[in-house]
């Protein structure tokens, strides 16, 4: 099973022939891609593996992508994905609206959050082989097969700025309260795909990294909340989530628009007591928000591993009215 | 000496007849204002007190501003100012351009900085009285006076958004870096007269109050830099600068335009050593930037308490080159 | 009955997944909800009642809307509507676009149309009650129901700007020609949901009001005309049309974009021989406007006083060609 | 005296190096200009006769112009004021800012205000003339002079859309409130040379035509106010002020920023009784705006017909405080 | 078989529903229409013919069109095709998104490209006829049809800016370069019906007329390459292609998004060896582009004269690599 | 002399206090600059050579520029020049306006005109050395100097955006029409400083390189016309103007705004009867036009080389009037 046959999808919204949108992939690969190539004419893919290294080997050179790492492939651009190790898994986003771009900063300043000076385009690369490859083409929401009588991935040089880039999350350089209160979480966008003024993006990279929390006269996690934007978000490595009984790397959960969510009894109950000193926030998640309500697949149904009660962990709360 | 008689100017740039640019003045009163009032025609006009509480009896009710909050007068509203204690000193700006306004928060989001909710609109207020009153009108960068046959601040209620506020600075939602790196300084941006869009504000307020700092892997003062605006800074509450030879409440600072600045050398060789654990850095202070260069008057240079040598807390750096 | 088992959709266009164009819909309750409770993640909901004034708990308090009046719920917000008299009929139109706001009044100054200040947000208002409640909850173009363990309508206070709002649509302040010539239906403007720059809004609710009519050397109603937009107008109190022959309080029609239409034949003749002194127009209508087709329902096709005959009104319309 | 020796500087502000602000002239002229032509380079200008109509002889062709219509000649284009009566009188406006355009009609829709189709640019003429003409040209804000061979109107045939033109205020569409309040005097305006976007333009004309006065529940002159930009307003036909003591054609009044000003003690005690049946307002004013002080020159302050006491007539006013 | 009946949809992308999009049809017609009209509620239609002058006669007047010229129909505007030769056949798009209109010229300076002086509106025509008309309208996708008494095409004067209209192709001024490389298609651009910022418009019509080729150190056909952008291209008068093997008027071909496409074998090697002296091009095409992707129809895909093998031109290709 | 020493002032505009504007001087140096620097707070400085190529030695590395090239500086950056001949002679133009960018390109597409990728930063270079430097610093008009310790030109490496750069003018790739007319010179836009929408820019540069001219029926060169900015023109190689009387390199000319000008009377005649045969025009000139008018210096007015009657060329003018 290689990149492309292990690819299944979760959830998304809008669509290719309509230019907006986005759709959420899980990809479980065993063995690297043969002979055969894949582009997409719908989408800008963005790769961020939770397990497993792999090499991207794209029209315009390689990228060697490690969990911690995100790749970026244009739209319409030629790659193969081969295994650096065993096994690769990890999500795939398609972006089916404008491309993903660094957002404005604004008052931020000329230079936080996901610091262009860090993303990294590949060398020129390429392959002399006269073997046939296999593309497949992704176009219109359908997949297409060709045969070429030679591998594509052959351009000796290149120049211009659309181009194939991977990103380390652990320099994302995140901004936070250092005061009070607790920020929205578009403080940790690294980067957009925009959509209307008001009513949110088309999609939205957020990475939430290892870092410092010093709120004070603040209740620090996100109080109850419902949100105008669909978010999909998922553990990188470390836990999220209750200091017993949270999700580990590869786990992912969706909050639809206007759910009403926030912390479980267990962390609501720790955060209302604890002593407010700084505290320093392990581990790496990303989240995805979209303006656009998440359809869900069968598979994102009946995904292995679902949780069989995911009310639970706000079973045991308690009714605080009047004023306790 | 009142507030108006109390005035002294420090430094400004553009001029009212072009309605761009902006002044900053020092008051420094002993009486409150007996039978008169004052409206500016040029400028709105930001009160910032150091020493001694006022109270600004506006056309729209009063304001009472104690230091550690600042005052906003608009453009042409008739007000006095009466001294709450024995004294008052402090900074006064005038702004020519664009009123101030909230700034666009952008990826801060829908709250942080100067959050809307905590500006403070007066209640309607009047006096009826009937004995003349002396009215001084700064317009066209000259001051008009006149009598009145009674007082004008005789309004008994109103209606719109153009309104004198106030603003407690200890209530500022400081941002700043949760990992690592030093922000630029528009991230304490608290109100912003716009320019144009490249070369910093007519005249932005950044309110610096006590706050966290948390960066690792970091120089975590300003390095060494010229700025495209001038800065204003002044101390309000607490100290500014190395931890001896600070500077107390009522000092400032101008930095012109591309004029180098940076820690001075025991700052420097402080913060090269220092462990980086989560550090809160007390005191209160203000900033006010502008992109066009700012002239100072002869009352600036010959300023009492004016520093002897600026320039020596830099004399004993130690050339690093190469590689010290 | 109830509010939520009464609502009939006439006629829509646009889709909740995309996020753009609107619904249009009567409602008829005989009873006031019970023990359950509404939320609309699709769309923000307008509420014009032709008959009966209505009580609407939300989560941020009371809002006592009667005919003359409008309200509106904002996307996701739980409430419940109860009968204030024996029964209840009007209007209910989704917005899934941009939320509504009032409309750029550019030239016609800082107030008109509908102002600001008469805008009414409610105060906070709970119950404390804990006996179970059915939640029916829109998202997707889908009903869902669950049932809460108690009223969620249980908030004590709030803080923000996102809240359901009421207003009395005779004080909308509305314009027109002084001179002659008849402007066009956009001067009406109470709210918009923006599109498109030239091609009309998303949605856009124009609010005819009693009014003064002083056009000289004019043609006063609108002349035959195709317009760009769609536009559903009903009449809320008094009647539209000539004076036989009009519609009363309830009444509703739709012009879809481009088709033609204008002043029946009694109306085209009484205003080509009417002298033109000022005349006061009464009664109240509505309009909306959007740029999409509106597609109706079978409901709308086979709506209870569906007129006979609509093109009767225009039957004895005389040619007037060449030149009489 | 011709058109360029009859000209009188009364007020402005701005610069031409600068390229902002506007003047305005007084033009009393006794003679056509004979053997020699005038051009502008610093300014667009725009003449409004109060007395005897013109004709313009301009490098495009002919416009007549008579009071009721104003005239604009772009920046640097040359051309010649011929009389077609004993004398002629009258305003003329440089403007140093952006052209006057039509400003945006917003909600008020596709037309109103000052229609596109009712300007008038001149058909092409030219003389065919080889005496020397006398060349004026202001540039850099100096007149400076040099003799031509011949005539430059000389220019057969035209295409572009820079052109001089024409407008008969008469034709001014003019809006207002049809149900109650007093519009802002936005609402007047016919051509606009814009400044920024919250302080007001760099100037705008304001046309106020005969037109009729409906509001109810409302005090219908304008109120005690203050504006951000400075008014110069003229009378060009009928009477402006109460039916006794008001000025006649020709004059005119300057209100600069933030004066008070509103109706004279005669006149609001009037409007404060008067039956609010419709009134048609007659006669035929215009306005300049502008978001700068306006300076106004020794000539401005020495106008023969000065009116000797400006505040006489609030002289009577009783103060009504409390509640009379 | 008239202009209606002889309509044949090759291709389209987007949806009147959601006015985005466009179609494209080729129509081939024997007569004229006979007693019926026409009328589009989804699109404005684009009509350019490649055999047989046609004349339109619309509601605003008549419009004679050639082979090398296109007419436009607004949306809404009712008109009747008539043959002026045997018979007429050409293209036909269908703009369901913003009306198209001239691009920013930007740098290109005040005239270039498509002039809007060369652009040519009917005088008013009308009929008085007063026998049965069938009107056919298109509406929401479906084409709806109608009696009406008389001829509708019976207005005998009209004033405003939504026109139709014709243009000359052969009056286009093509830019190019001057100097050396190749620009992009987007020189060309004659029409415009703007879509989102980065992805390319909803539609744009380009004209390539006969025009001098001159570029030096370069290669002068477009080199491989892939679009964001689906490009429909049509051959009107001349021919495309090889100086052997391409294809005359009528003649067009459809490149998907991100398909990759550039010169055919011949093509390639007769430019890389060709000496860089300016070169006349004869000929006159258009495309289209349009950011969606095309959907073709089984018409599109079984259109008489279908290629039929169209990689045919590229087979000889030999591999030049490494460096050939 | 030096670069400093040796800069003298033509003519210029705006003002760096108001940061608008511009100013272009001619600087002839026969010394390199020893042991000191300059920093220019108040413009950007473009270094335009015409004779002799200079190395300057800034903050960020060495930019060896030789006549052909230009080298911009930025605000606020220290550097020195060093001559590599004899002697140098140039143009520097300081910008005190929003800073030089690559203009939009617009229709002209993804690349043309001046290429980003054409454009060279400097690698960092540093000296280590410890003897006195003075420092030359122009600020807010007037220049100030001070002695530094040892060379500021210490810096081992940077990063960011805000960089010197060089650009070699003949890699400009030059657009012109490929059918007919004469394009506006916006069309040679190199870099633009800009400013209001419409009254053309702060500051533009134009490159007119060596490049082809094949419009037909047109007449090629410009025609008489005035335009709305002023216009600086210098030959940096070759001839300008007529082929016998043209100027050479070094040479300038100033229109300023409005002023008429257009070929002499050689050039007219003989493009009026030239065959319009694809022709290649050589030489290199620039061109800065400003939208405010030029004020000439003393120096200017009494440049060496002045010429003695720059309305000569035109004397022989015959007046073909009518029609000849």
């Amino acid at each position: 099973v290689d990149f492309i046959a292990g690819m299944n999808t979760v959830c998304g919204n809008g669509s290719p022939l309509q230019q907006s949108g986005m759709a959420i992939h899980i990809y479980t690969a065993t063995a690297s891609m043969r002979d055969r190539v894949f582009a997409n004419g719908d989408a800008e893919m963005l790769i961020l593996p939770d397990l497993g290294a792999i090499r991207v080997f794209t029209e315009f050179g390689i990228l060697q992508v490690s969990p911690g790492e995100f790749a970026l492939i244009p739209k319409g651009i030629k790659f193969r994905v081969d295994l650096l190790e065993g096994q690769a898994r990890g999500f795939m986003a398609e972006n089916f609206g404008l491309p993903y771009r660094l957002p404005e900063l604004g008052l931020i300043g000329a230079h936080g959050l996901a610091n262009a000076g860090d993303f990294q385009a590949p060398v020129a690369a390429y392959e002399d082989q006269n073997t046939p490859v296999q593309l497949v083409h992704k176009y219109a929401g359908n997949l297409w097969e060709t045969q070429l009588p030679a591998t594509p991935l052959d351009v000796v040089a290149w120049r211009g700025n659309l181009t194939p880039y991977k990103y380390d999350m652990y320099r994302f350089e995140a901004m936070g309260t250092a005061t009070w209160d607790h920020p929205d979480p578009s403080i940790f966008c690294a980067l957009s795909s925009p959509g209307d003024v008001v009513a949110g993006g088309n999609s939205d990279l957020l990475v939430i990294p290892p870092r410092w929390i010093v709120a004070e006269r603040s209740f620090r996690p996100p109080g109850f909340h419902r949100n105008t934007v669909a978010e999909f978000a998922a553990v990188l490595e470390g836990f999220w989530g209750p200091p017993e009984g949270g999700f580990g790397a590869g786990s992912f959960l969706l909050h639809n628009n206007w759910v009403s969510h926030g912390p479980d009894t267990k962390t609501l109950e720790l955060f209302r007591q604890i002593e407010l000193t700084p505290m320093k926030a392990g581990g790496l998640m990303f989240m995805f928000e979209s303006r656009y309500p998440m359809q869900v697949t069968r598979y994102g149904h009946e995904v292995p591993g679902l949780h069989p009660d995911p009310a639970a962990p706000w079973q045991d709360f308690v009714k605080k009215f009047p004023g306790k």
